[in-house]
This record gives C-alpha cells, sequence and structure tokens, in this order.
C-alpha cells in the first residue's frame, strides 16, 4: 500500500483513521470522514476508489504507527528479550491512556476491531489483517527465539499465544473502558509458555 | 432481559442473532430482520422500541445458548477441574467448525465481536457486556479454585488472564477464518498460569 502523496490524501487517510477507530467501520461514512477532512467528494474518489481502498491505507497506516512508536521502541535491543515484552506492554499500556484523556475511550487495537466487525463481510481487508497478524507473531517469535529458553513447535505456539492475549487483553480493557485493565494484565504476556506435548 | 413470549417476538430475535453474528450490529438494520424474521415492522417496534433494546436481548439469547450447550457441558464436574478447561477447548472449536460448514465463515465469540464494534458507541451495551465477560471470568476463576493450584491475586490474574486468551484465540480464529486455530490454541488455556509478583 502506497502512502499518501498531497497533502489532501493525507489529511483523508487521518479523518478515516481517527473516526473508524474512534467508533466502526461502518458507522463512519464517506461524507462525514470527507467534512472532517475539509476535501470534496470528488477528491476522496480520486485517491480512493472506494470506502474499502480507503479502509485498507488506514489498516496499512495503523500498522506503521504502531510498528515505529510502539514495537520498534518496545522491541530494541539494550534489554534482555522478555524485558522486551514488558516494555511492549507497558508502552500500549501508556498509549491507551493517553486514548482515554484525549477521546474519553480505551479504543483497543484498531486491526482487531476491524478484524471482528468485518472478518465475515470483507475478504481483502480480512486477509490483509491476518497477514499484518502473522507478522505482529512472527517479530514476537523472533524476541523468543533470541531468549533461548524454547524450541520448535513450543516456540511457535507461545508466539502465537502471546500475540492472541494481547489481543483479548485490548479487548477486555476496550470492554471495560478501563486502561488499568491493560496495567494489570499485559505484562503477563511475557510468562506465557505453551507446551504443545502436554 | 426477559425471554420472548411469543412466537413472533422469538423469530425476530432468532433472525437478529443469526445476522448480526454472520456480520455486525452496523450491517443488520430492522427491516432485514424483520423480513427474514417474516414479520411487519410494526410487530418489531411492539416487542423491541429500539434496535438497541433487541441487541441487549441478543447478547442474552447467546449468553444463554453459549452457557447451556458449552460452558455448563464442558465444566461439569465428572472430570478433574483443568482437564474441564480443555473439554471447554473442544467443545468451543466443534462449535465453530460446525458453523464454518453451515455458513463458510468461523464467526468468533459473538459478545466479543460487539464489544470491539459497539463498546465505545453504545453505554448500555457495552456494560452489559462487560457484566457477562466478568461472570465468565468468575466461572473460571472457580474451576481454578477447585483445582487448588493457585492463590488470591494469582487466582484472579490467571482466570482473567484465561479469559482475555479465550477472547484473543477466537479473534484469531475468525481472522483467519480457520477453526484449526482453535484446535491448535485453545486447548493451552488450562496452562496459563500467572504469577502476579513476578
Amino acid at each position: 500500500m502506497n502512502a499518501p502523496t498531497t497533502d489532501t490524501q493525507q489529511r483523508i487517510l487521518d479523518a478515516a483513521r481517527e473516526l473508524i477507530y474512534a467508533r466502526s467501520y461502518a458507522d463512519v461514512g464517506v461524507a462525514e470522514i470527507c467534512e472532517h477532512a475539509g476535501v470534496q467528494k470528488g477528491s476522496f474518489y480520486h485517491f480512493y476508489p472506494s470506502k474499502r481502498d480507503l479502509t485498507l491505507a488506514v489498516i496499512d497506516a495503523h500498522h506503521e504507527f504502531f510498528k515505529e512508536k510502539i514495537v520498534d521502541r518496545a522491541f530494541a535491543t539494550d534489554i534482555p528479550p522478555l524485558a522486551r515484552i514488558e516494555r511492549f506492554a507497558k508502552f500500549v499500556y501508556e498509549f491507551q491512556v493517553q486514548l482515554k484523556e484525549e477521546v474519553g475511550r480505551v479504543l483497543g487495537c484498531p486491526l482487531g476491531n476491524l478484524a471482528n466487525e468485518m472478518a465475515t463481510q470483507d475478504e481483502l481487508i480480512r486477509e490483509r489483517i491476518e497477514e499484518l497478524f502473522r507478522l505482529a507473531q512472527s517479530r514476537i517469535r523472533h524476541v523468543l527465539e533470541e531468549a533461548g529458553e524454547l524450541q520448535g513447535e513450543n516456540l511457535d505456539a507461545t508466539a502465537r499465544a502471546m500475540f492472541a492475549y494481547f489481543e483479548g487483553v485490548m479487548m477486555l480493557a476496550k470492554t471495560q473502558n478501563d486502561p488499568e485493565v491493560l496495567r494489570n494484565l499485559l505484562p503477563a504476556m511475557a510468562q506465557i509458555r505453551i507446551n504443545t506435548q502436554s
């Protein structure tokens, strides 16, 4: 997915990201996105032939943001591997605290939200999120590999389980509208171990 | 929430449950629910003043169904506590396999889906799901209590973590549209232990 090349396109993308993340895919229409971005509808369709195209760009923009601002910083190699996962939990908590201060709500994981809403309704959106979820699991797997404690199937299963746990805790925090759920439960992501032989 | 008292009301509720679970809250309108149920709109509003009222009834109906058909059977006391959690994982897997055969899709957790879509948009829906999520966590806590391995904060945190893990694995299975994700990852729910002192 290409990044926006003009200021107008960037404004459309930013408006869509913000509105859809705060509510849902279905609840936000093209007219509202245009109004929020201060652009004409003709201009919208010039850059994004459909709401689905825009949503695919929104998904990639969320992923880029999360990777740069949270994952890359949390997973930097200045501390031991498992401590990086705890740092990741801390950064995620801090980000959702900030969101709650700004918009009054814990918004959870933007990709998880869209996956749950759209996976049965739009195959391209589902596939793109599946791809990014796999990427996230493989990043966790690399950290676990470096920790050296797990091998083979247990390594794979534990990485996937840690990611599933992350998404579940995000959903719980959103459901309770309480970032403290993240502070209490998310650091334990580093404690999960799956033994596939048991 | 009261159960339907007439056949018409039951048909409306069943249609709404089926349609919203397969797609989303926003994507299913009152007109489509009435058509699917074979009832007039006037009849709909007689039983459910709003789509929100209907959705609260849908949430309770899903909860009742899941409790009776899956949780109560899985958590029966004929086998040891932790084996019950593994049996729960097996029943959930079998149910999603059946859904995939029937509708071509893994639909995930109906309450988790609605929580992610609606938590920021409807406070009554969010609160009702939060309440049922707490009930689920307390049922898991009882099983763990009986297992006798964990106490105090570790018992609470582990029950909540197991529930979060369940929701996360359901989301992952829905995103991959693959019930095998459940077969591979969900039994490990019984392996999760959170040590709050670490």
